[in-house]
């Protein structure tokens, strides 16, 4: 979810902004995780409405509700860690992704208990794990992996593009 | 978690009574779906509050204690049904569950991607799609439910003579 379908940093960049004055880009913070990008990012998804007023991810409404068409669909986030976010999360995915139903929601703290055929995740952390076929969507934070067995998804044009042949 | 840590008929019994002024017993609801045992069912699940101060199914934390010693044990809830119990639910497992950390939890609206060794669940709605071991944990709403796959455990000191050679 986030990362994929709410665009987690769009509102990190703004905050960062907010806080510090300055203005990053994409180019400055490739590479890092997310924590070390931006030291207040505990802060931020620690206060209360932050997950409910995310940006939604370019693409993401049209791409998801296409592919909902063709696949079963789950959408998987972790969550647990944050358990104010529970609620504010599943509000946010109703309101922006309404053709998903409650059925097709996990909200979890930890993926590695999900059996699916494809996973599109953000972080290596989830990917390394999965059983089944994993797209890597492209995030700051993993612009830098390479060699790696996941397929690199750059945008919800591509997750379209490999997926729609199915 | 409901109907196996949680005892939502303990409360059910209770609120029933408040709201007809009859205490229902286990042998007037034998077999019944829960709806079918009580009218306002859906009205009082989706109270504020209802899941955040439900009882605690006797003998369970003894018992999910035991097995969390032994077992990698995850707790998995159907919640996304009712959007604002998934706050409640994780905060009532923090309370009465301390050993279950935010990495052991899953709130989802269908239980058939989780992929796990053993299921313990009262729902057959649950159990019958889960590839691995099934427990099916007496509720009055499965109790005349016989000639199944399913090993049925009448209480948690049942479950854990069951598991605890393993």
């Amino acid at each position: 979810m986030d990362g994929v379908l709410a665009d987690v940093y769009h509102r990190f960049f703004e905050l960062h902004e907010e806080d510090f004055g300055t203005r990053l880009t994409v180019k400055d913070i490739a590479g890092l995780k997310e924590a070390e990008a931006f030291p207040n990012q505990i802060k931020w998804v620690n206060s209360p409405g932050f997950f409910r007023t995310l940006p939604v991810m370019s693409g993401s409404q049209q791409g998801l509700k296409r592919l909902n068409g063709h696949f079963e669909v789950v959408v998987i986030s972790m969550a647990t860690e944050f358990p104010k976010s529970l609620t504010d999360k599943q509000l946010w995915l109703m309101e922006h992704f309404q053709f998903i139903s409650w059925k097709q929601m996990v909200f979890c703290g930890c993926k590695d208990i999900i059996q699916a055929d494809i996973m599109i995740d953000d972080h290596l952390k989830n990917l390394d794990n999965f059983k089944g076929e994993t797209l890597m969507f492209t995030q700051p934070h993993n612009m830098n992996i390479t060699n790696h067995r996941h397929t690199r998804v750059d945008s919800w044009a591509e997750v379209e593009n490999l997926l729609k042949s199915r």
